[in-house]
């Protein structure tokens, strides 16, 4: 896949200690990287960093001139290490203050009673100045927006709930269609030459070969192709599906079980 | 935690477009990220990049100036997708070629038998000049080792097998050790307090605060101490036990099965 597209791009930013020490496995990336998909928009890059505002600040400035949309995840809570909006004010050079409609979207959680909203809480009504609310259905404290930047929280359920509110935001792309091919005991170079083949054929489709299971007792390739002209996806998938027997025959040579099918696929 | 150590520094680069299109989730970061830990190694960040030339080579040379050490994971396999190396080579100015060393591993899986070796199979031991190999005892094709550069593959399983013959050229530093306490139905907000006040008093201790379960119904707060100075860390552990029962008290005013407990955690 080339990185250069007519279609808008976006960059992942995921804050937080407690990825970088593996402590926590990541699942935003990839709840990201299909809600993307979805929308017909570039995922170009993921950067991982720590609680650190020197490369919070430093990481949003770069991508934010790279790339259409910046989607950043972790450090927006209720305590010391919580620095993410104000890293963002930083970055655009902004000021950071509480704000009314934040603060009424947190006091509603507590059914309007101020005394149960200690001061560590009402931190996550601070917003960078010319910011918009990013709604959390979930837990109620709101991420926010500004300019190109969308500042969403770590925990995935309410990260994934946000995306709501973010999702009509978002200038819409072309979809990326994919059509998979599961090929059982076919090892990933003997379906090399036909992918490298149909890659040359059809520069605007992505072509990927991705091995599975555990050689030589239970494996095989999937091999996937990828593309927004439905019409030249279409005719390469053919081409592929065409070319497999030859590639399937040569296979049971070695693997008498070898066999190809196609599935679908999420992507 | 600061960015500035004294500990060796790395880097880690997810390269596929796999990630970026949401069809896999990445483990990959999460295995380096531990086993970078128990080596005393600080990862600084993770970048998840397209099999892209370009992004490749800017990626690699980029990090690799500005970090002691710097992994990557994919593409380098058999298929047209599978630049990784070719980009290594480009980055540091140096030529690729097949090699015998790599050649012969890759023969031997085969049990000699050169036939059964084709031309997509024999990409895997084109080596940038002045490599090193990276034994692979999962499936045989090998990484290889440039400088500071650490090439693996990117299936999760060949990845971790590879990391055997990576630990040995390491300098190690101090390992980070963690000790955690769980509070359920405790609110993260209402345990900031205590949390500020140890952060401003270790100041070389890392101290986090992650929330967990579901709001009101089954929740709370893990708090995580983090640090190389054993005895800070016991010493602000023991304050954070001390703090506690006033906080869980306060927790009891609106969750009366508020409670905390040490738990012992991988990190």
């Amino acid at each position: 896949m080339t990185v250069n597209t007519e279609n808008p791009t976006a960059a992942v930013v995921i804050i937080g200690d407690e990825i970088l020490s593996g402590r926590t496995q990541d699942t935003n990336v990839n709840t990201l990287a299909k809600f993307l998909g979805s929308l017909g928009i570039d995922l170009i890059e993921v950067r991982m960093i720590h609680d650190d505002a020197p490369q919070i600040v430093r990481t949003l400035n770069e991508l934010r001139s790279a790339v259409d949309y910046v989607f950043t995840t972790g450090g927006i809570g209720p305590t010391h290490d919580d620095i993410t909006a104000d890293c963002v004010a930083q970055a655009f050079g902004v000021t950071i203050a509480e704000r009314e409609d934040a603060l009424k979207i947190l006091l509603d959680r507590y059914g309007g009673d101020a005394r149960l909203l200690n001061p560590n809480s009402r931190r996550m009504a601070r917003i960078p100045e010319g910011a918009s609310l990013i709604l959390n259905p979930v837990s109620g404290a709101p991420g926010f927006q500004i300019e190109n930047v969308f500042v969403m929280a770590g925990v995935p359920r309410i990260m994934a709930g946000m995306l709501n509110d973010v999702a009509p935001r978002l200038r819409q792309g072309q979809q990326v269609k994919a059509r998979t091919v599961k090929a059982t005991f076919v090892p990933e170079s003997l379906a090399a030459d036909i992918l490298t083949a149909l890659d040359k054929k059809y520069a605007d489709l992505s072509l990927g070969s991705y091995p599975f299971g555990i050689f030589p007792e239970e494996f095989g390739t999937q091999l996937v192709i990828r593309g927004r002209n439905r019409e030249a996806l279409d005719e390469a998938f053919q081409a592929l599906l065409d070319g497999l027997p030859a590639v399937v025959e040569k296979a049971r040579e070695r693997f008498p079980d070898a066999r190809f099918e196609e599935i679908v696929t999420q992507d």
